[in-house]
């Protein structure tokens, strides 16, 4: 079988994620890796039986034997790094967000339908298997017409405060996955938006200019409206439900567990928290949308998750912060 | 046992209510009823063995043999008989909302105070047992400092429009209830309110003024947030929940069903739908309620809901009509 | 509208609880009580507002006024009165089990079916929501051919060994219901028993001769078979499941809980244990049984449980203690 | 890393389970495969990058670069197999059972025994995190001392008759597991059993001389008892549950689903199916398993499933099956 080759750009958390799903699925294989951190891009290689390893990504552009690349370094360099990728003719994974600002974005996907190579950015929610069930009811009609759409999305714990500081803000980090959520649920444009939030679990948050805890009010183009509730820190672990209530009934997605026991006892009947965190929860997402992505190379078939598609989240997240920064409901539009 | 001597006035649907708990509970007794519509009385007089039967409300306040009154009539005449009432000495028992006014509310309230009797607020779902056990857990600490309120309160069905017409809007008429449990769960003043919403249901509501769709954002005095989602209609039935999520934790309450059978089939496995609608769920906490004020009476002990428990949610939702008019934020102190 | 005027004999346990049936349902009134034990009538009369008052049953059957008696007894007098109370044509409510004797109860039927009165048996539990939800579903069809029943019924805490002494064993007292339960829901005669069991939580309950734990097969004339674990103990609670498995699928039936709460802590998702024990359970259940009785007699309509049903428990329950004494399988004509 | 170098006989449905469960872990290396149908050999070898391919299974053994074996041919082979195996020196990994002869067993674990090579048996629900939380609650004296247990155990559909007829009876077969279940869950020896069962899912099981559907009681060591449900056709899917009653409280599992996923509609409530079956519930088992397998021979450790958790489900088995043609409760050492 044909097998999709692969450049890993950036060796961290997230990237050690993608290196294993390229590696365990039958249709790619990780033949690059590099990493500023050079240590970090050796190790990774180490562990997957990858030859080529560098500092610089570049030396992964100009290999002709490579197909696409994965891209998962820090954010700020997504979009110079797909422009590259695209003029040298490279299928490009792009980890969230392309970047914080839609003017680098608009750049990057016009560089991406220029060169006519594919890009898809990893909104790895999306291919969950609760999440996908209720998207599935949700545009089989199953519940009508959409009318209120509920998000919980809270973090077991929050990232380091350095972390925070360069994160982009809680909107652009965080709750971006939740705007792709809205929009895939829904099946249609966020047009409007206002924020309610504090900072409640770290003051130390709230010096970096940033918030840790939201409502956020979603108008969408269809009549529809949503609310999303994020906090940075869960004392039972990662909160990750949905509900879209319609015309005809309710879609829900409740939280996965490691098992289902059920222990009753003199003192209650208790069961098992949600799964710890991201790679618990969605380690088998994150597979299943790399598979979907070398599929869609191997098969020339469009990609499910489109450039647009990194594009909007970001815009409702810089509409988000400036709703919650004015204290006002915000046009998406005011921000393109 | 010495029995509360109880009149009631209004017999309507929440009159047929009060009366069944009234009737049923040791320490009360149902011994007159009043209607305007007079055959509406003499029906819940034959039903419960009642002798005293009249049109007018004023025979009841006049009869020195009577402790205390429910007062089930239409809104606007609320505030007057509670003034009437509590110059005749008599407890009572009035359904909420107090009044649309704030001014009237207060005027009401005085009376109250200057006669010395009790009055309390038929916030029944104080008394169901799911929501006051997230109370207890809320009070008690088990999870934490209140960060996030989620309340969804969703009707099977809208009410007859010409109902929608004289309900005061959704806010005082079917989110006033979600706004006293918001208070009572977090147990803090709420400080500012906005609203999204729009007409999803039927468009006849919207030509009456009114919307049945909302997501209403709210702001503590102690530093939570919450959000409120209402529908006037649910294809599934009455959904009634909340959430409250804290810094150590979550406290839920689901909704009761009528039963707990589950069928597992080759098509899914499938389980009863929530209890129709109010009677069907509340039934059991319209009579708690009641002996809670009656208890409260023989024991001349303060009551857990107080007038100024009925005039804030009035607050709150003529608030929150505001913040969907002007489509902005609008601080609670603005109505008052 | 006719109440059925009922005369209760016996103001124990049970009697209090049919007591508080009768007088809170429209159809019926609580006309007169017996005790042995005076007092205990006594108590029961002044707080249902019972006027007539004996210590013997006697005067409750030659009263005229009088149409049904529910009998509370000890079991040993059930027989007897029955006769009696059929011979002075009375209706009959007995509470379970008719008698330990077969023989006995065979001359109870008879009587009764020659003075043509109605006599029901206090399988309370058929009238409980969740059970009878499941029944419906298998004798609509829903899980196609009964092939697996299986029955878990556990109480809280065993009952003091005095009354262990005089209960006629395990399976006339405590499995007796899930024997009815049994033949309830699949709709079939059992025709064979074996039981495995042992004193588990109290060898005092083994010194009186009896058991405290077991797992009774049952084989049904259909062709099903059934299994139904006992214990006299359960930290958690009241445990009173049912499964029904068919060939097109499952009927299930859960505990009831006194409320629906989830609270998620760092420690585990725990909800409320099952209510207590069967007064927390099923008074819903009693009150409808009670209805059921008076209904039948008001339409003059046949009861769902007749003096069959009350029998063929008794039968099951001999064989079933035969089965543990000789540890083998027992027809369950040869107790007949 | 070192890997374990291993050599697969048998490559049929549960030869590819674990060609799989080998090749996608990082502590084994599939380096053989061996099939009396060689096509089947060659395809698996094929898929997962296996140079070496034979017909017969001797010349595994006889390679001296081999470590272990996992032995996936019919049960009738097992035996021979593990005897030769072990005299060539390789560790083994024999799929359940080892045989339907305790003698030949026991030819077998003396081989084993005598050569001092590492054997265990594919027990592969030891390893599901269902069934591994709820013996870690018993075992942990969670819920006290144990008194009952209950398993449910059920497949989707039953196997082609063909397949039936040299299984060895659905005892051998498919209650197999839950033996080894039940002795895993109890921490104790089985010491009696008694089986009811019938046809009820195809006559032609039954023509077969085999059974297809059964309720089987054990009797522990440590004095507590238990029933298993069995049946080779469930509606829903693949129905695996099991539940431990003990002095404290009780320890259950749910079965595992696809998705968490609710749907409300005016019709029901309703969820995903239980997993298809034990491809889909337990294909994590099967990777853990092999994973412990390899791990205990490169640390040189014990294995948790010993050649005597082999033996003790068959001795079991046996004895289920003549308790089922005798109709009465036989000792496991009868069998013996």
């Amino acid at each position: 079988m044909k097998k999709i080759r692969i450049g890993l750009i950036g060796a961290g958390r997230i990237g050690k994620v993608h290196a294993e799903a390229i590696s365990t699925q039958a249709t790619a294989e990780l033949v690059a890796v590099s990493d500023v951190n050079l240590p970090a891009a050796q190790a990774l290689a180490l562990k997957w039986h990858v030859s080529k390893v560098y500092q610089a990504y570049r030396p992964i552009l100009d290999d002709p034997s490579v197909d696409a690349v994965a891209i998962c370094s820090s954010t700020d360099t997504h979009a110079q790094i797909i422009i590259e990728a695209a003029q040298a003719g490279k299928h490009i994974f792009c980890e969230k967000p392309i970047d914080y600002s839609l003017e680098k974005i608009d750049a990057a996907l016009e560089a991406v339908e220029k060169a006519g190579v594919k890009l898809t950015v990893g909104f790895n929610r999306r291919f969950d298997p609760n999440f996908r069930r209720v998207q599935e009811l949700v545009s089989s009609g199953a519940i009508g017409t959409p009318r209120i759409l509920r998000i919980t999305s809270r973090d077991p714990t929050p990232p380091p405060i350095e972390y925070i500081k360069v994160s982009g803000g809680i909107f652009l980090d965080m709750t971006i996955h939740d705007f792709d959520m809205a929009r895939f649920l829904i099946g249609s444009e966020v047009t409007q938006v206002f924020v309610a939030g504090g900072v409640m679990v770290d003051s130390k948050i709230g010096d970096a200019g940033d918030l840790d805890t939201a409502i956020t009010t979603l108008w969408f183009a269809n009549g529809a409206i949503g609310t999303i509730d994020n906090c940075r820190e869960a004392a039972y672990g990662y909160d990750q439900r949905v509900e879209v209530f319609g015309s005809l009934g309710m879609a829900q997605a409740e939280n996965n567990t490691p098992d289902r026991h059920i222990l009753s006892t003199h003192e209650a009947v208790s069961s098992a928290k949600p799964l710890y965190f991201f790679l618990e929860r969605y380690m088998d997402a994150y597979k299943t949308e790399m598979s979907a992505f070398t599929e869609a190379i191997l098969n020339n078939a469009p990609l499910s998750i489109t450039g647009l598609d990194g594009r909007a989240p970001v815009a409702i997240g810089l509409a988000a912060m400036k709703s919650y920064q004015e204290g006002r409901v915000v046009r998406i539009e005011e921000v393109h």
